[in-house]
């Protein structure tokens, strides 16, 4: 079968790209070894942020001492509702532009030849958007109790007790769902503190509104061991303790899924972490074949991959580049008190010798912060010396994955801070704070108090 | 007594310019009749989201079938305390700025005096931040059971059955709060439509979300009669409708809180509606008095009011001014499937000859709408006939209230709708939707499929 594209992988990296090319006439191809949608749509985002919206409302109702009784048999079926609609969609999307969906594994046989199922598939170019695999405790494999991010949206009943390994951004996010829900969560991290590639103070802040929500942490800790016993896990931990659940989420990192993809017939390197080297054009080092998404490495995001799936078709058309600012794709974690941040870390500006002034903003004040309970919400913003330029924002609060939105006109264009102090940005929402922060950085808070800015130098 | 600045009114309207005056130094004295924070943070937008928060909560826990169990002890107890926070908050910043505050009606009796409970105090500027009262139905007063929204956020128990009166704001948040916590509500509407000031797209679209979610709607239907029987209501409708209800909430309309403050003693004029009149520097007609705030009409908002506030004190000490566009203050109904507006409606357009092109992308395909449920999310923009401005902008979503000040950058510059195309805007978010309009607006949607923009014509 020949086609003029061919696209390994339907999630959020390739579906963009093969409708792209295919509504300006060319014969393209999908190659989907498992569901339609890929991570995100499956297994990650979409699962999890509709175990999230009830998780939000048991923690609603928590402030009225509410009594609540759920079948956790109706959960699952919701969650399955939302992911198979959203999946049809993409599955739709695909149909409706003709687009070819070939249900097997893709391995390269040659830069244009792509070995499936189905029988070999001839290209004039491919793009891979392979996605990553979730990546196992070194020596224990994943089976029916250690679970990855694949399974644990899925489980068939609420566990008493459960242990998350890894304290990133999916166990921050699996740990609030469940602790929320009434299930005794144990999260372990192996570095200084979770959220190791956030700042310290902001790490913190979550650590402290987990452990209010009942998750115990336990940080410079690893799983020594776990074994099976009487239906339960007995998992012992480096600091010698000795765990017993019901389940265990595995959520250390992710794996470049570019196994047995055929890259070394077509002479595709990766680098050291097994993530595929691309050019600005998001070219491998075969021109011929495109790699976006996960499997480049960068952040691990939907959005990212989307726009890269974008870049690439363009690319590939000959219309002009899109030139995607790394730094500048917004980062959420979903979990109760939000984390959401733009741009630089101030470990990151430091290890870079970039001096900085900063601005930490406790924003508990606003009614709609106070309502959604947040004592411990703060917005801190990192600025070039000049006070021109966000180079980073960090918001901790309720609402803060809708919220970082309004920030990126701002790194997008340059914008006069003193127009958004007098622009009546809508009560009663966490957006305000927009508003409440363009009036700190110009120097006329009404609701704080402003504190001198200290100009952080790192050179 | 003597001040440099009085302030009579401690809403929104009020305190901002009294903080930012006594901030310079100046003696400052606020006049508060009722409870520090005026209506918004005791009888509106504080109040309602506490109770919103909680009916968003039941509405995400149907998804599932839930049962849950509430004391309205309980409930009203949360609400009680948010605004208590909410009221300290703004005593604490008055305290903290020196700023008088005298408990008493203030009535002006000489241009730069006004009678109070502690005696007549002198002033060489004054500001009005009165607020609006509630109207009441033709003939009809308030008491124990016909409630405005004083009394509706505070009731003791939840009402089995009841009824409001006028399909506005306030009208249908309420309906949606209590229909979400399981009371029977009927919505009366003299209208032709509720929210009759909306689009008649927009308004049908909440008229069908509040129906599926049990509110009964009664549209060019007016109240005749209330009488009391048996400790309930019996009310009778223009269409000859008998019903029987707990409570009745009169949600009519406002009316400016000008009776009894002495505006004619400093020849201070109203327009036909009783609202202040007041220049682009927010004086009155007599010059050395200033009003702000929903006393001088236009959108009734604590944000327009906030603006409003800064403004005077901007202008009372001789800064730079600020020129509120008015169009561009964001609106939202908050009601589970909420309405955010900027800019004109399709009506006001028509109203005054000005041609548009009309976008209507529908957005129920995004994982976050479609989590949240509202199979009936879509967004109206309305453009300038070259595509540049954005004239207009309706979102009927789930979050719109937050996804609303994302769009704010664009009217307030011109900013480049490619550009936004080709930024992530996060995953998994509703304010993905800012993405999706620009790529819709340059003709490269992935997601949808672009229909021609008809020019409409009023010209």
């Amino acid at each position: 079968m020949r086609y003029d594209y061919v696209v390994i992988g339907s999630g959020v990296a390739g579906y963009p790209a093969a409708v792209l090319l295919a509504r300006e006439g060319h014969k393209v191809a999908v190659i989907e070894e498992n569901l339609i949608g890929g991570e995100c749509t499956n297994y990650g985002c979409v699962p999890s942020k509709s175990l999230y919206l009830l998780a939000e409302a048991y923690r609603s109702l928590k402030k009225v001492n509410a009594e609540i009784h759920t079948d956790w048999k109706e959960i699952s079926k919701f969650v399955k509702e939302v992911v198979d609609e959203s999946r049809k969609g993409i599955e739709y999307l695909l149909n409706k532009h003709d687009i070819e969906i070939i249900n097997s594994k893709g391995r390269l046989i040659s830069p244009k030849r792509v070995k499936t199922n189905e029988g070999i598939i001839e290209a004039k170019k491919i793009i891979l958007a392979l996605g990553t695999d979730p990546k196992p405790l070194p020596g224990i494999c994943f089976n029916k109790d250690i679970l990855s991010n694949r399974e644990i949206f899925y489980i068939d009943e609420k566990p008493e007790r459960l242990l998350i390994v890894g304290g990133g951004v999916i166990g921050v996010e699996v740990s609030n769902i469940f602790a929320q829900l009434g299930t005794e969560v144990v999260l372990v991290e192996a570095m200084e503190h979770i959220l190791p590639f956030l700042d310290k103070d902001v790490a913190l802040t979550m650590r402290r509104f987990l452990k209010e929500n009942g998750v115990q942490i336990r940080e410079r800790v690893i799983v020594k061991d776990i074994k099976k016993k009487d239906e339960k896990l007995v998992v012992k931990l480096s600091n010698n303790e000795i765990l017993t659940v019901d389940k265990v989420l595995v959520s250390i990192g992710r794996i470049p899924k570019t196994n047995e993809i055929g890259l070394e017939n077509a002479s595709i390197e990766v680098d050291q972490y097994g993530f595929i080297k691309v050019d600005k054009l998001y070219r491998t080092t075969n021109t011929d074949i495109y790699a976006v998404g996960d499997v480049v490495g960068g952040p691990l995001l939907a959005h990212k991959a989307m726009l890269e799936s974008i870049a690439a078709y363009r690319n590939i058309v000959g219309k002009e580049p899109i030139t995607l600012n790394y730094k500048l794709v917004p980062q959420t974690i979903f979990s109760g008190l939000e984390i959401s941040w733009i741009g630089y870390t101030e470990k990151e500006l430091k290890s870079k010798g970039i001096n900085y002034k900063k601005i930490k903003l406790p924003i508990s004040y606003l009614s709609s912060v106070r309502i959604k309970d947040s004592r411990y919400s703060y917005v801190k913003i990192l600025l070039s010396e000049e006070k021109q330029q966000i180079l980073g924002i960090h918001i901790i609060s309720p609402n803060a994955s809708e919220v970082i939105s309004s920030f990126l006109p701002f790194v997008i264009e340059k914008i006069d801070f003193k127009k958004i102090a007098e622009t009546p940005y809508p009560h009663l929402t966490v957006s305000e704070m927009v508003r409440e922060i363009a009036e700190y950085i110009i120097g006329e808070p009404i609701h704080t108090v402003v504190k001198r800015m200290k100009t952080i130098r790192n050179q």
